[in-house]
């Protein structure tokens, strides 16, 4: 592989330097480095230079990006939006494979190189979503690491069927079991985590349960999650994605609830939806917990909101958590950089010598200004190599 | 003045037309008009047709745009914001003139062809920038119309000298008395309520009162305001910026409150912040409460977010309201067209024949579209010409 030599660029922490790429990995960081023969150069024209950005939740399976606007006439509640799901996959002819392939290269052209994506699996579609993310993940291999969620979007013990499909999606080689709503879909959070930790046990993969549910029930599910995590040995393998219940309690039962989440090593997932209470990052850092930021949803049946771009998604981070400081901002882009990294379990990721070399070149001033105003891509480097440049794919 | 024939164009409720302008206002809306002899001819291209947007809420003055990063060490409370800003603007060289206008003519490039903007009042500033707001409100008459609340940020009553200033910002030419947290900051609800209202009053111009006073606190002086406004039938002449009390609240009290400013016509403006709660746009206007949106300040000293562009703001209305439904995303953005020109008084505003010729072109299937993708403006028309293309000013 050819390496490369960046030149002239800015690091989130204002250093200028140059960088030099070998064999796919950051080999130097450094001023005036000198280009091995045959090296590929860029000019970096003093630009700054963020790491490679993490979608850490999303359903790239059904998103109707790229396609005809779909006009959301749905209703306002959960069980709604997964009823009219199922039924306007059918009516729009959405073909998974197309979706999930147009939002990961956009998401690649605007520096994205990591994403944890959700495939649905259910009844009626089997485990059509989630060969579709496979092949993806294959596809995007070397340039964009995909980790595929089997997700039982539907329900799991209310849909009998289900967990024989899930089961089956991990033998297919997915590489996360997925949960959601124990009691506000399942109507049983006890049946519902103790199968998909059991699937998780015989599969050896972790665990992202996405919990909707407010206050106290969903108090109660994240208490029963960390009694299973801690009792099987899993800390540091789960995912709580949402867990708006944390934003919902009063504070000293938050403190109490974090300080679990610490214990079981379980990591957060937060879209920072305007709309909602929810985890609040500084809170959860202080207390020792992971949390890192996704979209959810990019242009689907349940939202027209979301887009391909990470950087807007730390800006909506920022927003819901009133970062104002340059300091807390850096913070917003940690959970969908450094933090989204090790909240996922994306290994060799981050701007240093020996890590693969994955990162994006904005012209900003601050980490905080490319948080805020999100501006163009000038380049995206992904397996050792440019692949991106203002915002399109080479 | 030139008449100009837009071509080939989509209104907001889908309807193929073509737009004849002649003095400066819309002539007509049909099928295959016929152009006057001399008139200037665009292609629309099947483009998406949206009335000239409205900034409601902002502060033009003191944004930081286009001025090297400011980076943001200020502390987390009111006072310290409102100090930090009295000292920066003198560490960094803040022209209010210069930086107003920047920010207006952005605005006018995305489409935005009226604005609301305070200008800070206090004892150290004095005039000066509701002088330089004036300026710019001659300056951009004719393509974008500036309405100017002389604002006293520091305080009214705990800062002496600053009500006289006020009183002369008002025989200068504000167009408008702006007060704010009459508990929270000037200490006095009764004295700084009476006081901004005799201004009203006697100088005969309308009311903007920014009250950020949260829970029972703001609720108490959104009732002081009532009683004033019904007491001195300012009906339909008095605007409350924010009014988070209104999110705080149960929703019995807030329909009560919502109930009083219906009756005593005062409409609200919102900037959506996803950090707190706020008036519920359903709500408002289901009680008969116009209200509508703005930025607030946009990159200055008190936060280094928002943009000059009402898109994206009508996004952060749409997303904070959890608007997903298009019909629903239709209300996003009339909150910064028909109702903040309803809101603000704003006059001869909107898509029909008779009202000025300012409107913009998007790339866009639907409104909800325009307003979760915010795509480049094609064209943007005002004072019955293209004032703008590809977002650049021609």
């Amino acid at each position: 592989m050819k390496a490369l030599l960046l030149r002239d660029i800015r690091l989130p922490d204002g250093t200028g330097c140059d960088v030099l790429v070998e064999d796919g990995r950051f080999a130097a960081f450094g001023r005036n480095l000198t280009a091995p023969s045959g090296a590929a150069n860029e000019d970096g024209a003093g630009g700054l230079l963020l790491p490679g950005l993490i979608e850490g939740h999303t359903h790239l399976d059904k998103s109707l990006w790229d396609m005809p606007w779909y006009r959301n006439e749905c209703g306002p509640l959960l069980g709604d939006r997964i009823a009219n799901e199922r039924r306007q996959r059918g009516l729009l002819g959405l073909d998974p494979a197309r979706q999930a392939r147009a939002v990961a290269d956009r998401f690649l052209a605007l520096g994205t190189t990591r994403i944890r994506s959700f495939a649905d699996v259910d009844t009626e579609i089997g485990l059509k979503h989630v060969h579709a993310l496979l092949e993806l993940r294959e596809a995007q291999a070397g340039v964009q690491e995909i980790q595929v969620v089997a997700f039982p979007q539907s329900g799991l013990l209310v849909r009998p069927g289900t967990l024989e499909l899930l089961t089956a999606a991990m033998a297919d080689g997915a590489d996360i079991v997925g949960g959601l709503d124990p009691s506000g879909i399942d109507r049983d959070p006890k049946g519902h985590l103790d199968a998909v930790f059991a699937l998780s046990g015989k599969t050896g993969k972790p665990l992202d349960i996405h919990l909707h549910e407010p206050g106290e029930l969903g108090a109660f599910a994240l208490e029963l999650t960390v009694e299973r995590t801690l009792a099987l040995g899993m800390q540091k393998r789960v995912v709580i994605s949402h867990a708006f219940c944390l934003g919902d309690v009063a504070p000293a039962r938050q403190s109490g609830l974090l300080a679990l989440l610490a214990e079981a090593g379980i990591a957060l997932a937060t879209t920072a939806p305007p709309s909602r209470n929810v985890p609040p990052v500084a809170a959860c850092r202080a207390a020792g917990v992971t949390i890192f930021g996704g979209n959810d949803g990019i242009r689907d049946t349940w939202t027209p909101y979301g887009a391909p771009d990470m950087l807007q998604r730390a800006m909506l981070i920022g927003l819901k958590n009133d970062f104002r400081r340059d300091d807390q901002i850096d913070v917003a882009l940690d959970c969908v950089t450094g933090a989204a990294a090790l909240g996922c379990g994306f290994s060799g990721h981050g701007l240093a010598v020996g890590m693969l070399a994955e990162a994006v070149l904005v012209d900003a001033q601050s980490v905080a200004e490319a948080v805020v105003a999100q501006p163009s891509r000038r380049l995206v480097i992904s397996g050792g190599r440019v692949v991106a440049r203002d915002n399109a794919l080479v």
